[in-house]
């Protein structure tokens, strides 16, 4: 149902100014980028100049979950509303041209901007924890104790809707000029990908306690 | 040298409001997270909102190289120069504890406050883009085209002085509360880390074209 629906719309600050042909701007594109990532750059402006700050994050349909500590900057002042601008980036590979300028990187990134505001009704933000923390390991949530009171109030959600989105990709390999094909150089692409080592138990884990499924090899994964 | 120089100072702005003991200021630990990415992401401040996008980077000493278009918004107007805030995160685990609130993430992040302004002398920039293609791929700015006048014109450099800078890193295992110790609920880390795969030669590569030293396994090479 999703991929059916019409994609962002093109504002004045969401269309790139170079290599538009690399931009995208539909739903499911949007939502694979985002949704294979849990680690976003959060940008807001302090005094009057940018802050970026690496976040975690989670999707939920159009809206979009950070999570913060109620002492950290950007979530200040975040009601009535705090400007930021999320991008998550993902590295595919890296890309070797014959000639310097054509070097590359193969990356697909979301960049959304908008208008955060803090989650201050309970349930809503015990649900986008449960979000954040499945949107990591898929099938944690259930598998750990959920927030008390206290710690429900130490923590901070901030949600942003999906209005103002593009994606940027570059795939494929290098685009050497015509005239440098014969260069000896060695030219083409070294896949870049994000893994997951074997789980590591905590030193006062209980012997007997089982690796769960949902941490097994194979297991649905984001990239960082 | 480097590791004996007195750490960054710290400012009222480069001092983390929480989590401060996670906090670093000293240049071997900064120049070790920066030396091991060459993605970050660069925010700045554009019609009063904030901005963030990934960015090719590379450091010379106590100065960052930032690599753009001279059609890319940051760097209209960079000289005499532009607020920016540059952010390098590497993810090395995700930290599984029994409780929902203590779960978190093993990363290593630097921040650079300060003004970027552009590399205007040729030979200034022309070196600037060997360090980022060797800090992306070590030995392969001597063994690439280097560029030509059209296409120095055509590329931007931005300089960034490593003045105002933090590191914040957390390490280590999930810090359960003590009554959370006995649930059931497995504990502990997995390690994220990022992986290459083999290379693949561009669709027109000539066949005798041997992989270089510096493209085999076990070459150095940093972390996306």
């Amino acid at each position: 149902m999703e991929t059916t629906a019409p994609p962002y719309p093109q504002t004045g600050r969401n269309v790139p100014t170079r290599a538009r042909e690399r931009a995208a701007y539909d739903r499911a594109t949007v939502h694979a980028i985002l949704d294979g990532g849990y680690v976003c750059h959060l940008g807001y402006v302090r005094d009057g100049a940018p802050v970026v700050l690496p976040t975690l994050y989670a999707r939920s349909g159009e809206t979009l979950y950070l999570h913060g500590s109620t002492g950290s900057r950007p979530l200040r002042g975040a009601d009535p509303g705090v400007a930021v601008c999320v991008t998550v980036t993902h590295v595919d590979g890296l890309v070797l041209a014959r000639s310097a300028f054509h070097h590359s990187i193969n990356y697909r990134s979301v960049v959304v901007q908008g208008t955060a505001y803090q989650v201050t009704d309970p349930r809503e933000k015990a649900a986008a924890l449960d979000v954040l923390v499945d949107h990591v390991v898929p099938g944690r949530a259930a598998d750990s104790r959920p927030a008390n009171a206290k710690e429900l109030a130490a923590t901070a959600v901030l949600r942003l809707e999906l209005a103002e989105v593009s994606a940027k990709l570059r795939t494929g390999g290098p685009n050497d000029e015509p005239e440098d094909a014969q260069l000896p150089h060695w030219s083409g692409v070294i896949p870049v990908a994000t893994g997951y080592g074997a789980p590591i138990p905590a030193a006062d884990q209980a012997a007997e306690t089982p690796l769960p499924d949902y941490l097994k090899p194979g297991a649905p994964r984001g990239a960082a």
